[in-house]
């Protein structure tokens, strides 16, 4: 597999995986402002997992194979069968957050910490799967007034900022996303808001759980063509491939090391009944 | 209320909270083990918590105010009115982590974010308070021989390592905890551990978490005496006063803000029925 | 010694060292601005550390025992008796960084190294000591328009918000100080800002070097009486309480450890002549 | 360009670089005990740099364009034009540091901000170019005695762990380095070494600075054949990838943002004389 393949972005080829089989990525849209909502549907035709869809297709290539689910579909479309065969998995929820069952999220949760990217987009910070893995509240204020925002890099060099020349990209009219963001600090911040009517925002902040890779992207929003903007869906391939499955296998399961790695020659005994 | 008050430990006026009313602490143990077995209950008579209260009293004198809750009492003895009156939370539990009611682990997690301090020990790396926290699994290895450990210091001039003169200290007979260690990445990793048995340990681990502030502190064990070593109880010490509420409110409710901060002439209007 | 000493801000008490001695602060002010621009003058007549040290002395009275030093005096008014006195320094200097002795940058390396506490202040971005502990270029984008600017929380509960009720704070004119912001990671984030004129910036960044912690704080210029102001007073002051020496000793020489601290049967030899 | 270039290292295609042009990197080596001690000659004869260079090259192949270059050769072998061409410098130093000229570690310095990897093997720890970058000492204990390490994995799925099974790796003779290390709390900790002899070391640490990746990387001397290791060399050569130039540009260079981003109607004057 060759790096041309990848039209339009060869800078990625310079730093990014070529995978010798496509990366497979699953992108999973609550899918319903798009049947309800005529303002919603003008943007989204096809829900906005088919836009999604769309921009990694033509930023990636072939590099991707990409499946998409949804709420409604058995286990939302995310049976195991699926998750054991996605590297990269993208969340947008909004409204519906509570119908996600947890079965699902305990398996993705699992996932995750085994080694499968997380790419949570804009609303999916108040997601199941987001706040189980962060541990915190995750809430944070808003406003729908479609201000403008500017998104400034605070981690140049970083693989999530691939391809992008300035110091800063702007979405013209977006919903407002405001501080305090109830999150455990980032492992790496790498983007930082401004908004026109005051507020600042941490838009981009990555985390590492287990084996696995989070990305938070905070752009996107239902009434806004977010995910049709070029720049925007940039930075969630690069998200893609930074989050894939790398390094060494989780190690995460507990396990009692018996015979010790070096002699004890005094070791003392243990009482099994103390433990389950 | 002067410095003096706190017995033999004066250095920690120099760095840490002289309250102008006792710090409350609340300390949880599961409390099974010290019943069902002879010789936990030679080193704990009267029950882990007793030992962790008395160590505490010694330290911190009355700069603390502490009460004790076990598993078995109505509402684990962590009732909403016992959360809403401590400051510090001491966790222990092993072999009954099941046990506790998710209502009870909703709870302490809804009040470490606003602001409680929460000090997990030894075993309760696998409890449900703490893996609701972290947001990982918390899983490890580990080898119950009465092997020796050295904690050595990472973060000289921590506030949890005040009164400590060296650069490490060890503990003769302990089981021991062995990377990998699933856990986020500490925001401060304060102590690690060396086993005679060939493993290594992030012993001492800080988080924040909303408003409150985590402290992960590994050595501990029903069947060693653990919590009876002076060391031992001077750094819980540290960590209690630590991880004492402090600073600005919680600001983890979301919210909608309007009207904006700065003028916006030419907002838009969003559709209310988008939200729930 | 007791917490009512502290004039106005018992709510520090809570936190807070209640030093048995004063904790000894000193204020180092380039001093240059004020003797040459009359405007200057106008609202630091004494010189920005006299402001400073008023502010420092309005928010923790007799817990702090506050000298002042300038470029201009000998050492620069910190020779290293002066050094060793000190327990938390803070720096102010905007157009004569290059003035400062390499010497004197060394020592204060080595102190902050040690355990004193750094508190470097809005242009002291640039400073040799600042760069020097950082290891970056520390540079940013700036613009003079008198515009507002509002600090955000982004870290509540942190012991630098103490005090603070809401949010956010602001100010209503400021210098404009803009991402990028040339620093490693820090280690705390506590407040971003957001400026009228459209940037964002890391305004509140803590860092641990060595023994020593080092808060970063963007507020101030020479131009504007934001040392006058209330609520930046409160929180250098909150800064110099968590910047004060803490903790165990520092570890930092290097050295040969022989014996080894266990057996080591089969140790090989060393050959002198390979070391210094 | 095609994945399976890489000759008997296929995994790295899954996550790593395929450039379509090598990677450059430089290994800079002090290059003197190998020419005095014959014990050290006998393991390395041509130079550190030259098993450094083999080893990379047999687990990277065509990947990479390497060059060496050493303390004696006019600017240490590292004019601007080479490390102008160089995307990751490999330093491996330890009697000499001190004989590094000032102005070739300010280059390094500068080149790393811009985004050149670094990788400072054992002992350069000490060296002025890891120094310069960390603001610390640097400073550790050690100990020659033919110890037992074994090296655990504290960051499963990080790209540096790629290709590595276990959850650690031993090396059965090396020199001691044991903790307190005195860096900057890294961004991410990789791994974590046990010492026969009683003492912990992390010793797998990245940090970012300006647009560059550093990985300090513990194992290696030279009078033991670490870097004839199979292991260490794969370490190393996932490290240089890890650490190649990605991302956007750097924006370090500081500037006055005019006209505004956005109107200020009321914006002030600021005085030129006021700055330099």
């Amino acid at each position: 597999m060759r790096c041309s393949f990848v039209n339009g972005v060869s800078v990625l080829c310079k730093v990014f995986a070529m995978p010798s089989s496509p990366l497979r990525v699953t992108i999973w849209n609550e899918f319903i402002h798009e049947q309800t909502h005529e303002a919603v549907r003008a943007i989204y035709p096809d829900g906005i997992h088919a836009t999604l869809a769309a921009g990694l297709s033509r930023q990636l290539g072939e590099a991707v194979a990409i499946r998409t689910a949804t709420l409604k579909e058995p286990n939302h479309g995310i049976a195991d069968d699926v998750l054991d065969q996605t590297d990269v998995l993208l969340w947008w929820g909004h409204q519906a957050h509570d119908q996600v069952s947890d079965d699902r999220v305990d398996a993705v949760q699992r996932r995750v910490l085994e080694g499968m990217g997380l790419i949570a987009l804009h609303s999916a910070h108040a997601s199941k799967v987001f706040r189980r893995l962060m541990g915190t509240g995750c809430m944070l204020r808003w406003r729908e007034a479609a201000e403008k925002e500017r998104l400034w890099i605070t981690a140049p060099g970083h693989p999530i900022t691939e391809g992008l020349a300035g110091e800063y990209f702007e979405l013209p009219e977006t919903e407002m996303y405001g501080e305090y963001f109830d999150i455990p600090q980032p492992d790496e911040l790498i983007f930082i808001s401004w908004f026109a009517g005051g507020e600042v925002f941490r838009s981009g902040c990555t985390f590492r759980r287990g084996r696995g890779k989070i990305f938070y992207f905070r752009p996107g929003h239902e009434t806004y063509p977010i995910y049709h903007h070029e720049t925007v869906q940039l930075v969630i391939a690069n998200a893609v491939c930074w989050a894939a499955p790398a390094g060494s296998p989780y190690f995460g399961s507990g396990r009692n090391i018996e015979p010790p790695l070096e002699p004890l020659p005094n070791r003392g005994q243990s009482d099994p009944s103390l433990h389950r």
